[in-house]
């Protein structure tokens, strides 16, 4: 197993600090020789963005945030940031707020302080993204990186169960698909796998307890290394496949995300066991494929039977925890029906990634989508025919 | 256990392939659009910096490296790049020519594309170091931060394994060490164990079969994600008692790491199980911490005994691959005594950073150096007794 990869790392600042994003928000700015932040925040936000600048004096203050980044309201943030002579950005808010912040810098250089009340991640990445004329166009840049990232668990906490659910999904979705993205390598596989531990650990305590500020500081932790891996591994298989349901079938992008998952897991974790086996350690179990060479099984003996390989585990582990937070569990509950399956099949078929560990056909599609109709078990056994 | 931390991340570019240096040389110092490149190779490894400089043209070649960078030999090497109008810096080497060219960087902000040809690490830091009147002085600037990194297997192949091993443990002490050092963060921690768990693929492989790329590949990525870890996390409880064995007994460096070193994480092990049981997995082992809920334990139940503690199972994972690559085992053997222990204790006690796990104590450390003094087997149980 030859290793051949070409990593970027971005340089960024991350700060954690449950209750601190006040005083982080102003160190920073102090940091960058700032005395004339602009405060970017959507209206809704605006009690929590108070609260992250407390510290601070704006120069300006916007709430003009909207989703997808419009060009035309980039244009006039842009125009506004020059106008009042500023010389930061501090966005403090979701993947939106952060996205005008980046529109922002795209153009004028200036740095941004991002402070995520939201498991988006856009916050740990070069990317950036607008909309013209219902076309959204993306690009990568540096500039757009946020210089610092201030994390602040209090800013989350009202953040919804059922919201925070399908956003870690969300998260957790990154850090599997990452596992065998186009780019995939060993560090981001690994920054995936602790993503998908924090991730396990976080939604088990959002869900026995709203208010549990240790598991919103693991979903934040999570979500920002489900970005960083995502990012920097591109979109897997997984991420194709719920493109076209979304894209040709309008389904719900959490819903769809969250269903799918467990499917492509089964489908391609038969043929990585190794990392199936890390995947299942991070998610709370114990593969077999690592515990052969342990004193534990020396002791006790090892199953031998399909239920145990790696990639049995890893998907009983992901099914597990989808049980406790009571994910979405079949396509059929988001309009999806029988009769958009070959039409899905023929999407999909092109946007495959070439990359996928195991060579994506008809048949094994087919299986995977009937499969997340009704959400039948997810099968690791079946879809190992095909390994590259 | 609330996460209260700072983490900078640094921006670079990571490039492993086995007999890919001249290529990537090359195709970097385009991106950077350097046309006059200055190489920097001590004489022995001219050959390797030949191979890895194939594919470009240098404007100047630079033999003259000096272990832990006079700053007379800086000086010099400032002014030729400056006589040469040089425009980029590849050093092909280890840590002492990867520290010139980092004392070059440092007045000129000239860019770096390094080789490395050891384990030695420094390539991912932004730490620089000199030497004046015998003196050496550090700093942290970005600016010395290779830009790139190109990781090539075939240039370390020729690392006999004996030093093989020796560097591979100083990286491995460098993981572990990174678990609870100052500024250890769950961010330096995950990268920590991941260099651990591709340290023990490596040495164990590299032991077996010195001509195995694939280990000598995991061996560069191990030290590599050390060299991140610890730099970010800062000298922990194992350093310091390590520079002051070097220092005021001189004791030999890499044998006096790698001997402590099980001491050290027996001592703090205790106080630490989650990360000793992870340690332990990416080691190799099971921790018995993790598996209490598989259903592999439902099926077989658990042993109970302290021998299967996470810290128990740690230092035995970590003995085990000492035996296997026959680390040094006991500070007798490198002219350590038992009359030198009041003075080292004395020393150690003032050095020992206050956020160690475990309280040091006249006791704890006397029982630490006696047993690391003749080889005797690390007991985690016995150090429990004051864990913060």
């Amino acid at each position: 197993m030859s290793m051949i990869f070409e990593h970027t790392t971005l340089g960024q600042r991350v700060l954690f600090g449950t209750g601190q994003a006040a005083k982080k928000v102003a160190a920073e700015l102090e940091r960058l020789g700032s005395t004339r932040p602009m405060v970017i925040a959507a209206g809704p936000e605006r009690p929590l963005a108070e609260t992250a600048t407390a510290d601070i004096t704006s120069a300006l203050w916007w709430d003009d945030v909207v989703q997808h980044v419009p060009v035309e309201v980039a244009d006039k943030a842009r125009a506004a940031a020059q106008d009042h002579a500023v010389d930061a950005l501090v966005c403090v808010g979701g993947g939106s707020t952060t996205g005008l912040a980046k529109a922002i810098s795209l153009t004028t250089g200036l740095p941004i302080v991002a402070v995520p009340t939201t498991y988006a991640g856009s916050e740990a990445t070069n990317v950036w993204g607008m909309t013209e004329d219902r076309t959204k166009t993306t690009g990568v840049d540096d500039r757009v990186l946020p210089v610092a990232v201030v994390y602040d668990a209090e800013l989350s906490k009202t953040l919804p169960v059922g919201l925070s659910v399908a956003s870690g999904l969300n998260g957790m979705a990154h850090c599997v698909d990452s596992l065998w993205a186009p780019r995939a390598d060993p560090i981001n596989q690994a920054l995936a796998l602790e993503g998908a531990r924090a991730l396990a650990l976080a939604l088990r305590g959002i869900v026995a307890d709203p208010d549990d500020l240790g598991a919103r500081e693991q979903a934040l932790y999570g979500c920002y290394l489900a970005a960083v891996a995502f990012a920097s591994a591109g979109s897997g298989l997984h991420h194709k496949i719920c493109h076209v349901l979304g894209g040709t079938f309008d389904l719900p992008h959490a819903q769809t995300h969250a269903t799918v998952l467990p499917y492509v897991l089964a489908l391609n974790a038969p043929a990585v066991p190794e990392l199936a086996g890390r995947l299942a350690t991070a998610l709370g179990h114990v593969p077999v494929g690592e515990a052969e060479d342990s004193a534990l099984v020396m002791l006790h003996g090892l199953p031998t039977d399909e239920s145990h390989t790696p990639a049995a585990v890893a998907v009983a582990a992901l099914r597990e925890l989808y049980a406790v937070v009571e994910a979405p569990a079949r396509l059929s509950d988001y309009g999806f029906t029988a009769e958009g399956i070959p039409e899905a099949i023929e999407r999909i078929l092109k946007a495959a990634p070439t990359s996928n560990p195991v060579t994506v056909t008809e048949e094994n599609i087919t299986g995977l989508l009937t499969a997340a109709l009704t959400g039948a078990v997810p099968s690791p056994a079946a879809a190992t025919l095909i390994a590259r």
